[in-house]
């Protein structure tokens, strides 16, 4: 019988998990919070994730669940590993996704570079972190459910806060003098195994991922760091699957780990054409426990854009024209201001060109800008 | 609104089309003859299509119809065509994929080298057909229906065809001391815009595909006269989608058509792994008239194997344990004995490592040897 992987979400990185699964004979199933979801070809449930009775019952079809999100409520999870289920990432991994504030106590307790950061509860909280750092101001996160710049903002005095504190203890932290920003993808198995593709960059607007570039610019010792940063928090806190650590670099070339992802994740979407392995192949590898693909490139370098709705856009077959290397990768999303819908993704052997080539592009995919 | 394009036949043709289909966002529809055929995820129909009606309903719902198979009958084609539905390739492309007979008609008077031939419907026309040859044996082939080695034979006496003739006129062609066999595939767009991936070399085991090296080894002069013809059988016959043109080269290397197939081929699985542009992605844009993709390599050379049926097999885990870079593609069919339920790709840049790889990896998907 076919291996039978569970996925929790139907977004575009439940979607881009079917054609892997496909092609490695992997039955796949999808529990999507809605029918015309991104990854509806492959869902076999339309259910709501916080339920702990809809979850278990998906569960109970696959032979392991893993996710297109981090939010699923930590409780069900916990209650499908004591029944037997493989859940990959586990609990005790994915808590560090889904709060920023246990995973800074995890990765400070590790020696992991980062910023200074203090869980606050009141204005003196805040106040008291503020005097300290000596900073004028500094970032504010709600521990949980932020995502593509929500949930983070700067401040100046404690008092912007004051909305936020009602709701709950608020995660502050130090702003990071970066000059650049990274991320690094890793794949652990359950049994160890674990493999990293090279170091990418990162570049947002509006706190949202634009565009990457890939391998990183840069020498081979950040390169070096930034892997063993995060083969180590892999390692240490058990994470299998795909591990995304979003890192920032600073002037000295020295690290700062910003944020973890234990899925596939934007940042990782070059390597669909770029690597021998996709992070949606090597990522079902990997929860499944069967040998890691290699992450050799095939190309020299890579760039990839991410497409945003709202916007007037060319036809396919326009896009397609503008250059032969070209992949583009549709969402199946309804066109919303804003959202991720698709990504344009172009490899090659010379890095400033094809950079070039992808801003001549970006008009084909967003007239009006983004 | 996405593109629509429906594909008859749901074999694995079809079944490996729908991956590309979904990172392009296509709208992929599939005329499966069962519904637990090997495409059956992207099946919006299941029936039989050599019924015009169930065609018709089928290609009422799509943009663009082409095929998984060769089977579907000329005037279904030829009426969907009179009320203007775009069938790629179209049915004046397609009788010479289907018969074998109108095939060599055409190439011979395109001056396209092949081995001499004769349309056979007595004893008498197979005995005057070898005297001319002045061979004592000859290839019979029936004009229709044939694939995998089925419905060809070696011959040496016209005696030993009288239940073929029972059944209808023979093509007979003299046999042609091949050294090696080749595979040439191109893809066009009903634009004309067309293109070429490098030659392959295809070995057969009992007259079906087993193993594909690519590019085939040999001189450039092979690669250009392969080209050559490639491209002017596509642009005489106005071949849309993927050609895959199968020769034989002979000692002196010249070439010499073997057989035509007007859909992706068993012989083109090895450019997922090996082109920019994959022959199922390529055939739906060509299909569908959009900018055909790259075929540039993205490594030095590659290897597949087919895995048949019927074999006791290794667990995924354990074929992809191997070699790192191993892509495995599972079908999704019933085992039976002697189908083609997957196949293997490696990729690298020493041809005799993976060739080596390759032959130590049989045994792990076919034990007991096939």
């Amino acid at each position: 019988m076919s291996a039978r992987v569970g996925v929790i979400g139907g977004g575009q990185l439940a979607r881009m998990m079917i054609p892997p699964a496909m092609e490695m004979g992997i039955d796949i199933r999808v529990l999507a919070e809605a029918p015309d979801s991104s990854a509806a070809l492959g869902a076999s449930m339309v259910g709501d994730y916080t339920d702990p009775q809809v979850v278990e019952a998906f569960a109970s079809e696959v032979d392991v669940v893993t996710f297109d999100h981090e939010h699923v409520p930590l409780e069900i999870l916990t209650t499908l590993v004591d029944r037997g289920v493989s859940v990959q990432p586990g609990p005790h991994a994915l808590i560090c996704a889904q709060d920023k504030t246990v995973m800074r106590k995890r990765l400070s307790a590790m020696g992991i570079p980062g910023p200074s950061w203090a869980v606050a509860t009141t204005r003196e909280d805040i106040d008291a972190f503020l005097q300290t750092l000596g900073e004028s101001s500094a970032i504010a996160k709600t521990p949980t459910g932020g995502y593509d710049g929500k949930g983070v903002r700067v401040f100046r005095a404690s008092s912007e806060l004051d909305a936020w504190l009602l709701a709950g203890p608020v995660l502050v932290e130090a702003t990071v003098p970066f000059v650049r920003e990274v991320a690094q993808l890793v794949a652990r198995r359950p049994s160890g195994e674990m493999i990293a593709w090279p170091l990418v960059e990162t570049h947002q607007r509006n706190g949202v991922c634009s565009e990457v570039v890939a391998p990183a610019p840069g020498g081979h010792d950040v390169h070096a760091r930034a892997r063993t940063i995060a083969f180590e928090i892999a390692e240490t806190l058990h994470v299998t699957g795909v591990l995304a650590v979003e890192m920032f670099v600073l002037s000295d070339d020295s690290l700062s780990v910003n944020e973890l992802a234990m899925r596939p994740h934007n940042s990782g979407h070059i390597f669909t054409e770029l690597s021998q392995t996709s992070q949606f192949e090597q990522h079902l590898r990997a929860v499944l426990d069967w040998p890691l693909g290699a992450t050799e490139l095939v190309a020299e370098s890579g760039v990839m854009a991410n497409i945003f709705g709202g916007v007037k856009r060319d036809s396919v077959a326009e896009v397609l024209r503008a250059h032969p290397s070209l992949k583009l990768h549709d969402y199946g999303k309804a066109d919303r201001p804003g959202r991720k819908v698709g990504h344009l993704s172009l490899t090659g052997d010379d890095p400033a060109a094809l950079a070039q080539t992808l801003q001549g592009l970006i008009p084909l995919v967003a007239r009006d800008g983004f």
